[in-house]
């Protein structure tokens, strides 16, 4: 799965707002739209440099991306809301749970086990109130 | 590439020491033997709980447990040292030098240009004294 | 707008009280009456040493202090209620709706977007509860 | 108060739960029971990794190392829930609330006053809700 | 000084280019230059984003801006190289030495003495190979 | 060993001298002096409101202090120079370099082991200058 593909027929906007929803689906959606009132240039800086230029570069899989999101998110432990975003998002691009989980258990040995704990518990918030089995957990 | 074939037949030291061996190689038998002097003890806990126990458990491949550790370094920015330890054993478990610069370059979307910066500078000091040819190189 | 006229005149305790009053209002008064009860202290400390020592320096305005705490507090991320205290402090200082915007939206340069985001939703509940119409937002 | 009589009697696992209970309490137990559906593998290694080896160390004293753990997540201001358990688990081994509440003052002088202040006002909840005339504060 | 006039007529790059080159001067160019090896993408992401979108702004003076992102970086801590380039960067668009030097200070209430300290010991580097008779330290 | 006998006879500045003097000895005196050029008010007010506020008060000893400051400064890891000061200061006021190994190996629970591993290697080398046969390795 990418997001890469015929970059030159769209905006970096289009393109970044196409990424944005593949990815972070509703999540995504619900930052932006609670940016209209306060900045909604900086919306625009979301869809067009995170998405549009970041994650629609070749050279790493959209799966991977999440992981590395996901483990800088959990390991710096000063973004809770953003974390939560990105777990979604990884069950979005095919990590499974259970992946999700190891990668939160990994970062225990980097940044210690608060941060470990916060992002677990991040994750059990997250795989509450999502269907078990929806097509991201079978992957 | 796992590190968990057969746990049961060795100890914990033993597993570990192992898959410090096969993930870091070189850069971790340094770390190791910096911490002789000071603190052994310390050195068996790196053996026994980092990669005895987290790096040997199934459920995420080593280059994904890779992905994971290099990124939270990266956005921490507080240890360069394991950083460039990590970016060395991304290669040896079969990270290319293009899905590393890929994972250090989206870190500027979580913790900043800054970390972004200071990490792809530690990774062109890795990339400068390892051989191109060698086989994780060509993954 | 300076705090450092006639500092002679006064202990740096009242000098601290009286800069604290003028910089962030109620929103500082209620920080020192919620530490009467554990740390009575502390709440001097914030006084003579933060307002009466520091801010009542010369070499730098007021509104160009609300800058740099502001800026700092976002980009570190571990400071929610004294970020939106010296949101508050920025309007009462001269610093406009959209300076103060500005300066969270540059956050993500420097210390990533859930840096910038979650401060600029901190500015968000502020201005939500501020008058529109008030000598500071009209500076 | 030392957890480390007769280490070889007992496996780490076993060590670990005797230590956490002993120092922790149930603030400790309650987060040992959230881990249980999502990882509770993690549950474990906090029992053997973190009471059963570390905690259970000679070479420091229980009441030392609370010091020492209720200044750095004080410091670090990324995990307030564990600060509480902690500062809880502070009074457990013979802190009294005016130790821990220099502790967390001098962290102004080492993280900024904002971490200070956070730090304060979590020791204040611990605080409210722990009967005063128990054991450890009479310590 | 602005960065903002007549943005429509050139290209993001030129218009960052520009920018990077009036504000970061050489200090700036060098850090190009060293990822020219290993990210040249990411000296575009440099240009394009910081320097042609967000310092490109209105509604914040390059002074302001620059009072920002020194205080950032000092309160961060984690990244040094970036905060002499912007105490640089600080003279160049018109702070003094000695209102640089206020902003830093003053990250002691926020950050801690520790931050302070190695913030100003990296002003005492840039301030000590920086002629004095320029125009920035006169204003 | 306190500091605050008769805090009353002495100003603000003269009981911090005296406390630095006492706990940091010439490591603290080279902080100081570096200063003089770039900020020394900076410099009175690490001897006043560090030392002759925080450390001067009383409710906690200059041991248990030391075991708070170098956890925290351990755990944060952007403060390496002023950790080894306090490793020094440490062994100054009382404490082994056994409880100061100890006190680091820890900070690997709640700070990850890059943390506990820099702080251990920053121990290494302040251990490493100074004579074992001092009083304070005997305490």
């Amino acid at each position: 799965m990418t997001m890469h593909a015929n970059p030159s027929a769209e905006t970096r906007l289009e393109r970044g707002r196409r990424a944005l929803d593949a990815i972070d689906g509703q999540a995504g959606r619900n930052v932006i739209d609670a940016l209209a009132e306060i900045a909604p240039d900086f919306a625009d800086y979301i869809f067009e440099f995170s998405f549009g230029d970041i994650y629609s570069r070749p050279g790493l899989s959209l799966r991977d991306r999440e992981i590395a999101t996901i483990a800088a998110l959990a390991a710096m432990g000063t973004a809770q809301p953003q974390l939560k975003v990105h777990i979604e998002a990884g069950l979005n691009v095919g990590l499974s749970r259970e992946e999700i989980t190891e990668i939160l258990i990994q970062m225990a040995v980097y940044a210690g086990f608060p941060a470990a704990l916060n992002a677990l518990f991040a994750a059990k918030e997250v795989f509450a109130v999502r269907p078990l089995d929806s097509a991201a957990d079978r992957a």
